[in-house]
């Protein structure tokens, strides 16, 4: 018998997401994060900074859900209205915490400073509530416990890097304690690059629905699809062994060499490079046409990188091709920059130039301008030199130029991950 | 005498939002497009793939709106519900659109296939509602109109790339028809890098309140400052009229010179540098260690940038920067490698070899690993090497690796934005 995920409505406040100047991200990582630990969010909701719009927006919330979460407004300031709209839908007054009050006051004594009188607002919770304390910041947030035809409200405060870790804290502690019933889940994802979601889709149709304790989910974003298994259950080990069969039926019908990582957590193509290239204990080295310098900050944004790429170069200039990469100026002048031969020059180049195991070239036409009849926009030439000799290709990649780029870089990563693993570059699933 | 903006609510849906699998940026797009239309977003919602629960959405929306905008939920699967949902809640039955369907069947059939069924379910649309046509993928939208006790509700397909068209388009046509009495906006912007929000605020506290006609807002994200300022009101001569008192008093404030771009749009500093760049027909050069490609990366996005850019390096490693930047084995051996000296060697290695007329370079401690008591994490050297010298500057830059390399970015951006014009690089509003 598995327990019934609580069912959790979000409220973002903040006139400046209804007005669209930032995404509400709070509301994306917080879905994350509860789907990870056993509710269901069956809701979102934004409201501008205006007393009675967030309370319609509670009063729109609290009927169908177990437990309502309201980020932001809890500042120091008149724009900060939370505070005072829950005090009135739980019709509880306001009431000082000390612990929280001595918490802020300690705040700004370690700065060297006064406590501000209107920081001070920021220690009042509803009389009933729980405090949460905040270690990151100045916003104390509360739990207020659930009621007769009234679901719990935990009210956290608007910055990720507040919030984070006081859910962390509260999901050991009073909210944990409030929704002790919660369903056991494990999330799995498989990883793939550069693969049609619709193919991905073609082979594994079948697998979508019935699957026994498992639900399966793909997401594709920028040429990297995930493959998402969620187990929901009362026992790890049931739904790890769960996780595992639908695990291994995907690997058999997508192919194991078309993943480039798998597991719990998230990663990126460039992440898993980056340790495969540790583990083989081979570097690498980078020439940059039409990508510009995105292949390498892909690479760089992974710690440990360091320990893999030998150089980078970015030759968006014939000059700096022939210059600094040894393209020859006659291959140019007969092929022209997007070609075959350019672009395996450039990766030979790279290679010898930089002494690395590895170089990845490419070679493009990002558009909007310099496409032709022959090489139209979205034209794009990869070589990787290696060990073994070149491999070179091209690839025609769709939409606008910050598309194509970022597809261009995906493809490259891919073709290195290939060649460091001798997996043939040009299979693809069907 | 000023029109009032009609109140819109938004509703995505879509499992994957309340899941967290994407960010619901529809949301956002449309908050921008709406607010700069005329209209007031008073909220958002999401809603998953459920029909009870979209309904309960659509319901909780209408009674504060005079529109209601759902994105998402029009395709041909079943999971697609929001045409059968809106059916349900307006209480008129979904009836064929001949229009629609030709236009759907045509569209199969030029690549070379029949019509599937489910896709003939798209053509459907409430009886008394207005069909908005899509010319960029397969699903129809449609405008129900407003009736007594009910808002008027805009149905749209859940791709930017088809809604944004087709919003355009019904704003030209059916959305003005039922809401012609909006106000007019001006949007301008004012764009400024690497100053703290907390000093723009100290300057300009007194701006923000009782500005005639106008709203000011300030953004901050990751080093780049946006100050928007929206005017409205009947007469587009006095919203700009408006704009302007309030533009000059900010630029007289903070300084014409820290102003990388104004206007109406909005503006990377990358794209403005790149203008200013091709406007003074200079050319350009980066070498970068701890940013690892991202400087280069940001200017490539740029479309044209290919007329300013003429080299760059990725020298992660010390054997690169002293083969391919020339630097001397001797003074990263003295002073390591985040240093004045080796970050001025960078530059003007960039510069001689390049050939370009300003080159930049970028040498920091990302981290996790990697920082000192003397050179902590966040340690980051700066140089521009220019016609008239080589100036270098160290920052201490805040947060985790990502923080420090999109800060060490955008620095770099503007001490080459100012090595161009002849600006200080060491002011500082304050």
């Amino acid at each position: 018998m598995t327990d019934t995920p609580p069912r959790v409505r979000l409220i973002s406040t903040g006139s400046e997401i209804t007005q669209g100047m930032y995404a509400d991200s709070n509301a994306q990582r917080l879905s994350v994060i509860l789907f990870d630990k056993g509710f269901r969010v069956v809701g979102h909701a934004a409201a501008p900074d205006d007393f009675d719009t967030i309370l319609a927006a509670i009063e729109d919330a609290a009927p169908r859900a177990d437990l309502v979460i309201m980020t932001g407004g809890l500042g120091p300031t008149e724009d900060d209205l939370n505070r005072d709209v829950i005090s009135r839908w739980c019709n509880q007054p306001l009431v000082e915490n000390r612990e929280a009050e001595a918490m802020i006051r300690e705040r700004f004594r370690k700065r060297g400073r006064e406590m501000p009188p209107d920081n001070a607002r920021q220690a009042f919770i509803p009389r009933e509530a729980t405090i949460l304390l905040n270690h990151w910041g100045t916003a104390p947030g509360f739990l207020v416990p659930a009621a007769e035809h009234r679901p719990a409200l935990l009210a956290l405060p608007g910055p990720s890097s507040e919030w984070m870790p006081m859910l962390a804290e509260s999901l050991g502690g009073p909210l944990h304690a409030a929704f002790p019933h919660r369903p056991r889940r494990s999330i799995y994802s498989m990883h793939l690059a550069m693969v049609p979601e619709s193919t991905i889709n073609g082979r594994i149709r079948d697998l979508f629905a019935n699957q026994p304790g498992c639900e399966l989910t793909i997401l594709a974003s920028r040429g990297h699809i995930r493959l998402r298994i969620a187990a929901t259950g009362p026992r790890d080990d049931e739904n790890q062994a769960n996780t595992r069969r639908l695990r291994d039926l995907l690997a058999t019908r997508l192919g194991e060499p078309f993943l480039f990582a798998e597991g719990p957590g998230d990663q990126t193509l460039a992440a898993a490079l980056v340790a495969l290239f540790r583990q083989h204990q081979k570097t690498l080295a980078t020439a940059e046409s039409c990508t510009g310098g995105w292949i390498a900050k892909e690479l760089t944004d992974v710690a440990g990188s360091s320990q893999v790429i030998k150089s980078g170069w970015v030759t968006y200039s014939n000059d700096a091709k022939i210059r600094d990469l040894t393209v020859s100026p006659a291959i140019l002048g007969a092929h022209g920059a997007v070609s075959e031969p350019v672009v395996r020059a450039m990766a030979e180049g790279a290679r010898a130039k930089s002494g690395a195991d590895y170089a990845v070239a490419v070679s493009g036409i990002a558009g909007p301008d310099g496409g032709s009849y022959d090489k139209p926009v979205g034209t794009v030439w990869f070589a990787v030199a290696s060990p073994s000799g070149t491999f070179a290709a091209r690839r025609l990649l769709g939409g606008d130029r910050e598309s194509v780029r970022s597809f261009a870089t995906i493809q490259a990563l891919e073709f290195l991950r290939r060649a460091l693993l001798n997996i043939d570059p040009q299979a693809t699933i069907t």
